[in-house]
């Protein structure tokens, strides 16, 4: 990897406009990344949104008519749908051209989008750790990408060349670059996304379901903790059943972990063990810093929900 | 209940001057609800803070001098003292003040606050749905109730007239005043935020304790979802050691439905039963928005973590 690769493409086609494929989009017309870039969404609604909004120059209703030409090609759809488009548009990829994905699960990508790709096309596929929870075309913005993390995913064999440009593309996105071997990022990303995702899933269901306390009193009160977790539980469903489906293994053994220390929490409250609670309460407060630290969250208490704070706190002081 | 009622009181003593008794303070202060703020902490250095601060007008090292002569007294200690707290003051507590408290359970208050509450005293426990992460004398600020619901749990017999002017002090202080059967405020906040502490800390905890990635791994990776968790995670430990003892059986039996239900959720993963997956995902989804239309939650995507979004959208649009 060379520090002059060039970051920039003549024509780039992105699969999928909705908040991933949209952020790109406006990260590269911030950093006059592409010449041009070619959009397929499979609504109608999607590619009339994404031209009116402006973070593509041409929309197309076959993916292999955005995919003719460029030279860089980001799968942006649902990870269970990349199969199926990567046979659609191998018969279009140009020799030379990068295909790249940004799903949450590699060995699956490598699965179903491997068997696709024609000799001379440079397959690394990626993954940044960036999003929120909303979805479609109106909730991408150029800022997304800013200090996250994006992994790589390449093969050994794959061109050193190809892996820099991808990487100087991400760059100047904004992203950091990481690289990892498929299996080891499906791991990582049950633990630190998929994992938490489903957690939070299951939490919001668990109240909707009660007869005891009424939905009325879960959404009152839900500024006691609760809240937190509605907003990974919004995410969008399609993506989130895909990531189950395509990383079962991986999210089997975090849930049974998670399970496991779970009945272990409830034995403590059980016997009324305050100092083994006591002791898990303490060491869970010091990876918040860590992550402040590392720049990958808001410093602000609650999550900077109450803006007057600051201003508040300096005036105190 | 009279819309009449003072929310003025002459002399009011704030035992604990955390991040509860903090705020209260500066509510006070900015709407002038207290001719004398009285405050007691347990160390030296917390009660020192306090003055430097501003929020109180006296500092005691001990309950009992500063309850002396107290129109109203908030017990703003975690749970597990306030029992102690309770039998220090009740020598002192003078005939017609109002006691109240700001714990997170009300069944083990009335068992241990109760019995040391003097005829002539009018107790009314209290809940203020609201709280940071963060704990200490500077944590606290004056707009931490605004728009929050405040739970009081009287007792039948009580006298109207306090519980009126208790009322018209929380929503002085910016709260909106709800009431509850202590046990039924045990069973809500058991859903609505022992719950989601716990599963959080557990989390935190399972991550924690992986030995196939790496803690420098899950932090750096965190803005996947992982993040979120870590705020309900670094919450006092002492508090919530308390809430756990306190609220024993609630607890267990939420924790107990939340894990039956992750059964479920992990046999729909191992199954591969995409449209179960998909249906729980999409009813999750909707009850985030009733949080925010009720006016509990920040409207920003990802809690307005991305403060130029806003801005980038209106340039689009």
């Amino acid at each position: 990897m060379t520090d002059a690769a060039d970051p920039h493409f003549k024509r780039v086609a992105l699969i999928g406009l909705g908040l991933i494929g949209g952020s790109l989009g406006h990260a590269m017309r911030r950093g006059k990344l592409a010449g041009h870039i070619a959009g397929y969404a499979r609504s109608d609604a999607t590619r009339k949104r994404a031209m009116e909004i402006g973070f593509v120059d041409s929309v197309h209703s076959s993916a292999a008519d955005a995919v003719k030409d460029a030279d860089l090609v980001i799968l942006c759809t649902p990870v269970g749908s990349v199969g199926e488009v990567a046979a659609e548009i191998e018969p279009v990829l140009k020799k030379g051209a990068i295909l790249t994905d940004v799903g949450s699960v590699k060995v699956a990508i490598f699965r179903d989008v491997g068997p696709h790709v024609p000799d001379g096309v440079h397959f690394i596929p990626g993954h940044p750790i960036a999003g929120t929870e909303e979805s479609g075309p109106d909730a991408g913005f150029a800022e997304l990408f800013d200090d996250r993390w994006c992994i790589l995913t390449p093969l050994p064999g794959v061109d050193r060349d190809a892996v820099a440009r991808l990487t100087a593309f991400w760059e100047a996105c904004g992203s950091r670059v990481d690289f990892m071997e498929p299996k080891h990022h499906d791991l990582v990303l049950a633990i630190t996304s998929h994992l938490p995702h489903l957690i939070a899933y299951n939490i919001v269901g668990t109240a909707d379901d009660m007869e005891t306390v009424t939905r009325s009193e879960v959404i009152k009160y839900s500024a006691g903790g609760f809240r937190d977790f509605t907003r990974l539980a919004a995410s969008d469903p399609t993506m989130w059943r895909d990531v189950c489906l395509s990383n079962k293994d991986a999210i089997l053994e975090m849930l049974g972990r998670f399970s496991e220390d779970l009945a272990a929490l409830q034995r403590l409250i059980r016997w009324g063990d305050g100092d083994g609670l006591f002791e898990l309460f303490t060491r869970t407060r010091a990876i918040r810093r860590s992550i402040i630290d590392a720049g990958q969250e808001n410093p602000a208490p609650n999550f900077g929900r109450n803006p007057t704070h600051a201003a508040d706190d300096k005036k105190d002081q």
